[in-house]
């Protein structure tokens, strides 16, 4: 057995003095509550040392101090317990999945809408009352914002993980599931407590083995997650090869319009759904990168979705249509042609057109998880079609979990973009709502996972922060990533001086990986296929549509009117914000703009300065998080010291490669040194 | 059985009329004797479609027309034959390995200097003969001037090839040998037929199962492919792990002035001298590119290579040295530091050091088998160790048999450069001759193989002519790309409207590969690790030490003594001339020098006006190759002509990539368009 690491769970030390009452009462029957019951019971004895839940009863004596757990519509029966804990206006806040927590007296409620919220209620119980913060006369209603709450595995069946650095699968290996039933519980335990209900085990790119999953054989065996999974309120969904009626079922076309496909998925349906009667759904991606699609029948992505959606429909499921969509072999020779416009493109003219059991999966951005990217212009335009943002935790393009980086602060600036789409408010987190016809509202996220085997789950053990922060962000998409990371960091270490300098590293992370690498928004410098340290021209000649065209004067590209025509694509007022240089945000300058090098930037300086002083001072800043982080040598776990220790000392060389290399590039293109005359080699 | 195209040895046609005696008298009794007998027997027979070699017998009436077969020493046993056939000055010319072919009256005569010349006399005259070269009064008396003729197969155990572009491994599959014997003797006999007398066949990184090949499981079948090379007087090679004793052995060191290290080799060379006693030796790559070797512990490369030399000594055997040594993790940001120097560095001290059985392997030029590299400068200076030049065959950087590149071309080039050391004629072509202290001969030549299981063996079929080519100019070096390609296209193609076409096509191959590819031997422009295609900026932050250092004026590594002094490893006369731009020959002279684009070439033109000259122009000439390839649509053998059809759509695909890539790069650097007005990509 693996040595595993609790994560924040791990509930080494207890600074709430609220007495819990050793009586128990608890009347629910579901799995779920169940769990709940369980988790508490354990997380309890844990934080407090002691015996708890000997005495657990259906109900009894309401003058005695007791504990109860349960859901409201059970609770409410009881005319007597609902006036020791309810205000009137209490019911109409908890909205599904929510829960409440108070305190009256000695007596302590942890009551949920449904049993998922029994559930969450407990954890957020546990981990308020690990930092003292209940009290007497305490009282909290707390509801998830996003009815969606998504991740999505990139797992292959031979046990690697496309863009996995936390080692190998959690679930597969040579071909076939493979997995420790205690590490998937403790698992299933992690992302419950952060309120993920959905998840996803197989790679999008369903290749191989991975085609088998939806045959008996594979099912069978995927039923046996579900199950573990279910306990913890979180559905699977399946990501299924939309060729699959020709290369698995032997017909000779995967044409969704053809009536033998549609009853080819069908009778597959039926069969998933026989082993997995709640399975979520399906994940699909088609005609991308290679992936087949509707497109290959000269059908819209539409009905494509229909088709699968209608196959799924009986037995309640929903497809997750990935809108991940774009010409993969373009011609760099070609300018008028841009990436960044594929999706709106692609799925804007369909809004409207998809069954309600499908939900598109959008990427936040144009492109595809760069550092930073403006927030894709399908948001706050899709009025009539149910649809997600895809966020990346595992970190493709953000440091390979070598590097830190903190991701909650870029999903806040994400999260606080205004679409300006008419709406009373209209930042993305304003429309985090359930699904409304002739509104622009968010069903949720799906985000790629960044665990895998490794024992402390990430690779870099402070990136568990970004899995937290993750679910913790679309519980709640107004907490700032600064709330989530004193969360995070106190549930974490224990020592408070610990605490609050890894909070401190944390929130300069972002900011100095962005600094250190490609520069305001130009995105795509990095290396090719693997996507870590710098290759500045590695995509510049490529088939991927990601330039940036370099030359002596100048860098970006044009996407306003008179460019690529990008801009256009958003609201009228942040179209305006964009195409002007003088109004569109720095950090995004050159993916709307291309600049001459002596272009002055709002702080008087050129962009090239500009450029040099970024990436001088994101290497600065990393010797400093380093620094800091040696600081606590003797305060914190030596295994956890050395090993981010460690990871440190590569993100300093891969920071130092970025700087030096892009310094170069600028240096011999412009010839213009450096004026504060740092060194920039030749 | 798969159908295997017998190349050069087709023997489609026949244009020769003199009468070849169908009675044979042949007395020899060696393998490779007899096996020169049933070439000639299968051949004539083949060229003349009739039955011959019903007639053999050791010796008869001399007043009879006959053939005679054999070698010189029993031939000239009889005074009544040396009579018939020779004159006194006849026995000085013919040195090792040679032949002597002799038309008197009707009688023939194929005599070898030793039963290998005899094998290949044998060939010759098929040759000659097929082409009607073989007349009345015919007299050709020639021998190999190389001593070592030797092609290096790069075949990993598990099947694959490194660099190998014409399918898999001839040798293993699956971590095991795995062959066709029938194809192995076919092969072996396409080898022997232009004077190969030297292979290895595994690849000189020996990694994995191929570090096994040293114990008996594997030599006992290793022996049984040395028995079939054997018989075409072919002698095998076997690459060796230099770190064999501590990663295979069990030692704790592989140090080899350790006596427990020399004693593990002897014990090790005794078991593999048993099943081959007649191997030729090791060849080894140490210290080189991650592999281990004497500097692990602190020792020289003459400690290493006279280690082994003294273990295999007994047998007779001798070790193959390669001197591919450099610093593979060099700092981009160094300047000071020159990988092209490394060569010459680590060996020219070690003059004299190495036992009489090491021969030192040095690639052609000092960097790795450019398009265009200078000759490497330890070649003239090496005056007491022996040593051979070595090229590649197989086309890693030279457009991976897709893309057509003539290579006899450039080596003969190679051959012809001018050491100036001293010696009265000091061409590197004048240098080729048996190993004798205090003069700077090179006993020869190793290159590495471009054959695989493909049926062609080559992947392009005209590629076969490199193959053979090699061959040719190693037996003599000074015989020139137009005459080698002469006689391969007539072997090969029976029509001489093809033969003729098909000279132009692979004459004019090398200059235009060389042409769109990296300009003026400013070299590794391509794309790192696959090394097809173009990257221009692929290198330029590695760690391999291979950088243009382009900026917005100037390209260029400055060798001279003003920069890193690489030209100073010449004789004085090359230093001279490599260090002035107006003397050094243009096609090396951005390997040399660091110049501005409006540097003024010998033309008139800039620099970058013959940059993109030449990119212009090398992409022409593929165009009108390919044109010229589709005029003989109808005169050659339908399923070469479009396998060679597809490869030219290819090649045209990479040299307008090559063209518009370098051609942009440099546009995007200096703002400087064509003055020709050609289209140039933003």
């Amino acid at each position: 057995m693996i040595k595993v690491n609790k994560c924040w769970l791990s509930m080494n030390a207890c600074y709430s003095d609220v007495d819990i009452p050793k009586l128990i009462y608890f009347n629910e029957k579901s799995l779920v509550a169940k769990q709940a019951l369980n988790e508490f019971c354990v997380g309890i004895k844990k934080l407090l040392s002691n015996e708890y839940c000997s005495k657990i009863q259906k109900k009894g004596d309401l003058n005695k101090d007791f504990l109860l757990l349960g859901t409201i519509d059970n609770i409410i029966k009881s005319n007597s317990i609902k006036n020791i804990f309810f205000k009137k206006t209490d019911m109409n806040l908890l909205k599904k999945d929510g829960f409440i927590i108070k305190i009256s007296g000695k007596k302590i409620l942890i009551a949920g809408q449904n049993d998922n919220g029994l559930l969450y209620g407990v954890f957020r119980f546990l981990s308020l009352f690990e930092h003292g913060q209940i009290k007497n006369n305490f009282k909290l209603i707390d509801c998830p914002v996003s009815p969606l709450r998504m991740i999505n595995h990139w797992d292959n069946l031979d046990g690697t993980i496309e863009r996995g650095y936390a080692g190998r699968s959690l679930f597969f290996n040579n071909g076939y599931f493979s997995y420790d039933q205690k590490r998937i519980e403790d698992y299933a335990r992690l992302l419950a407590s952060v309120g993920i209900n959905r998840i996803s085990l197989n790679n999008v790119n369903v290749r191989q083995n991975a085609k088998l999953l939806i045959t008996e054989k594979y099912l069978k065996e995927y039923a046996k997650l579900a199950a573990i999974f279910r306990k913890f309120a979180i559905k699977l969904l399946l990501s299924i090869n939309f060729g699959a009626p020709f290369s698995l079922g032997g017909l000779a076309t995967a044409d969704p319009l053809d009536p033998a496909v549609l009853k080819w998925w069908k009778d597959r349906a039926a069969i998933i759904y026989k082993y997995i009667p709640d399975l979520a759904g399906f994940i699909v991606k088609a005609d991308s990168e290679g992936e087949p699609g509707p497109f290959q029948y000269n059908r819209t992505h539409a009905d494509g979705a229909n088709m699968l959606a209608d196959a799924v429909k009986p037995f309640g499921g929903e497809i997750i249509w990935r809108c991940f969509v774009y010409n993969c072999k373009q011609d760099w020779r070609d300018h008028s042609f841009d990436r960044a416009c594929a999706a709106y493109n692609h799925f804007k003219p369909l809004d409207g057109k998809f069954n309600d059991n499908v939900i598109l999966q959008i990427k936040f951005g144009p492109y595809d998880f760069q550092v930073r990217e403006p927030v894709s212009p399908l948001f706050g335009v899709l009025k009539n079609t149910r649809h997600v943002m895809e966020l990346q935790i595992t970190q493709e393009y953000t440091g390979h979990q070598i590097d830190l980086c903190f991701l909650p602060s870029v999903w806040e600036d994400i999260l606080n973009f205004d679409t300006f789409n008419g709406e009373e408010k209209s930042r993305i987190k304003n429309l985090i709502k359930p699904y409304k016809q002739g509104y622009s509202n968010i069903e949720g996220f799906a985000a790629v996972a960044n665990t895998g085997l490794d024992n402390n789950w990430t690779g870099h053990t402070l990136a568990q922060a970004n899995l937290y922060g993750y679910g913790r962000m679309v519980w709640n998409p107004y907490l700032s990533a600064e709330e989530i990371v004193k969360e995070w960091s106190a549930l974490t270490f224990d020592r408070q001086e610990a605490v609050q300098k890894i909070e401190k590293i944390l929130l300069r992370s972002y900011s100095a990986y962005e600094k250190y690498t490609s520069p305001f928004g130009v995105c795509f410098m990095v290396t090719p296929n693997t996507h870590y340290g710098p290759n500045i021209e590695g995509y510049e000649f490529s088939k991927w549509g990601t330039y940036h065209r370099s030359d002596a004067n100048a860098i970006g590209i044009d996407r306003t009117q008179t460019g690529t025509g990008y801009t256009q694509q958003y609201s009228q007022k942040n179209a305006v914000i964009f195409a002007d240089p003088s109004s569109c945000p720095e950090n995004l300058i050159l993916f709307f703009h291309r600049l001459r090098y002596d272009y002055k930037m709002k702080n008087g300086q050129t962009l090239l300065q500009n450029i040099y002083d970024t990436h001088f001072e994101g290497y600065e800043e990393v010797q400093k998080m380093a620094d800091e982080w040696k600081s606590l040598k003797d305060i914190i776990d030596t295994g956890i010291y050395e090993s981010v220790l460690s990871r440190f000392e590569r993100q300093l060389e891969n920071a130092r490669e970025w700087r030096d290399q892009i310094n170069t590039y600028f240096f011999r293109k412009t010839g213009i040194a450096d004026e504060k005359g740092r060194k920039i080699y030749e």
